[in-house]
């Protein structure tokens, strides 16, 4: 189901891999990439694509990308586009794309999705499909925007990328080497597989935190809990604070697996509960155990 | 509901504040206690009770008690004694105490609960349940044991005290001041608030990062997620490790407030769930907008 490409990335004698690189939404995720593939020498002019001219010209200042275009301009001009704008706005920006298009642009993005992302992507390039790698670099922190982009944030971090049937082994490639060459180990997987285990492992953590913050923040003697909640409840609701809006996008546009995902979360907390109620410490406690045993074997801290 | 005392512990001029102080349980919890006192002058000598004769002997061995006792000889010889035994065992300890208990004898606990507590307190004390001064230091950390025994673990923390009406204030007043001394603050409210409250802030993230783990690793593809899990899921799942037989016994003790909030966690779950069936990005952003703010506005990092 992964395959995992560990060959390093081959310096290109002559030249950089990806003579002109576009990032259409230059903030955290775009602007890292575009820095650490200037810090490794794979990049010659990076252009700077978004709707914020404000974040545009911060971008600019801090060095993440050489000029601010157009999306026809970075249509026509580049060889690789990085699509790094929230899931909700991709099927527009690949509209605008489409028409100005080079026949051996590469594009490919870094939304955190897979399955709606490339009907998304069928739907606005349709003949050029097979221009588009889908792809998904985990990774992120709390900050966001040009001023977060940290030239060191995809080293040894995993990207996925979930080829489509029309890509072209060389498309692929060039996607796969412009991760390594920001320090990324590269996996492939189908979008399927790729919104379900994501869905299981980064976005039910949230919808859970986020469910359970609402509670407690919308209970009666809500200011007295969070005088008395410590460390657990801290690291627990961390990522309860991530962006609304990106979330929002997460949730609706991988809905489908992480209803499946919520419903067995829901027959774990049912027995738990049925534990409870019948005052079976057993039960109880093996379902722990299972927990804590799972926890502590979980070794990437 | 809630009463901060917030005077600085005299000290006695005359001797330390617990001339004897029996600990039964002496790990985590207990031993830091008895090292704090130590540390602040406010302890004579420190008895050691417990089942597990290795586990006393370290503590020996560590300076966190000067002797091991029997409860028979605890009761007769101590000043105060702190409880800091699991909660499910409580009851049977203190009715071992019982008998041979004197009548200046201060007792309190370090239970994660408080109202079951009490009616155990209850049923074993008898006439005498206005020497035990209902307890709860809001401190932990991952490890356990009397190796895991800190002097500084109460510093600046929160200590809650759920008195009983039959508690004379002179009882009250002496475990706030063996707390002070352990550099805590301490807070008094009703043992119902107590357990309502904790259940919602320490045992509730607990259920849920447990019944997620649980469900993750039993899951077909559960080396295919725990490999692609990040650090949202470390921290979100960080308190799943913790002890099985300590959360059993906590969920079982507390489970009528447990199982009143998941009900209201439920709830907005499937306010969620809906939100996403639904289409509905308004309704969604807003209950993540909510739970954002709410976590973003908790400073107590």
């Amino acid at each position: 189901m992964t395959r995992e490409t560990s060959a390093s990335v081959a310096q290109g004698a002559d030249g950089p891999l990806i003579p002109v690189l576009a990032v259409v939404g230059v903030g955290l995720i775009g602007g890292s990439a575009a820095l650490a593939l200037r810090r490794a020498g794979q990049v010659g002019q990076v252009l700077g694509v978004g709707r914020n001219a404000q974040s545009l010209a911060q971008a600019q200042a801090l060095g993440l990308i050489d000029a601010v275009a157009t999306p026809e301009q970075a249509a026509a001009q580049a060889d690789v586009i990085l699509l790094s704008t929230p899931v909700g706005g991709l099927a527009a920006i690949l509209a605008q794309l489409r028409p100005h298009l080079r026949s051996d642009t590469v594009l490919t993005d870094a939304g955190s999705t897979k399955v709606e992302v490339v009907q998304a992507a069928r739907a606005a390039l349709g003949d050029r499909i097979g221009q588009f790698v889908p792809g998904h670099p985990i990774a992120g922190a709390e900050r966001s925007g040009p001023s977060a982009a940290d030239a060191g944030l995809y080293r040894d971090r995993t990207v996925i990328l979930t080829p489509v049937p029309e890509n072209a082994p060389a498309a692929t490639a060039h996607v796969r080497d412009l991760w390594r060459a920001c320090g990324a180990r590269v996996i492939e997987m189908d979008a399927e597989s790729h919104d379900r285990v994501l869905g299981s492992v980064s976005h039910m953590p949230h919808l859970l935190a986020a469910a359970y913050m609402a509670q407690v923040a919308n209970a009666d003697d809500a200011a007295l809990r969070l005088s008395l909640a410590g460390s657990g409840f801290r690291d627990f609701t961390r990522i309860a604070a991530g962006s609304p809006e990106m979330w929002r996008d997460i949730f609706l546009s991988n809905r489908d697996a992480l209803r499946t995902e919520l419903t067995a979360v829901r027959g774990v907390l049912d027995q738990m509960e049925r534990a409870m109620a019948d005052g079976d410490g057993a039960a109880l406690e093996e379902m722990l155990l299972q927990a804590a045993q799972a926890r502590r074997n979980w070794r990437k801290e």
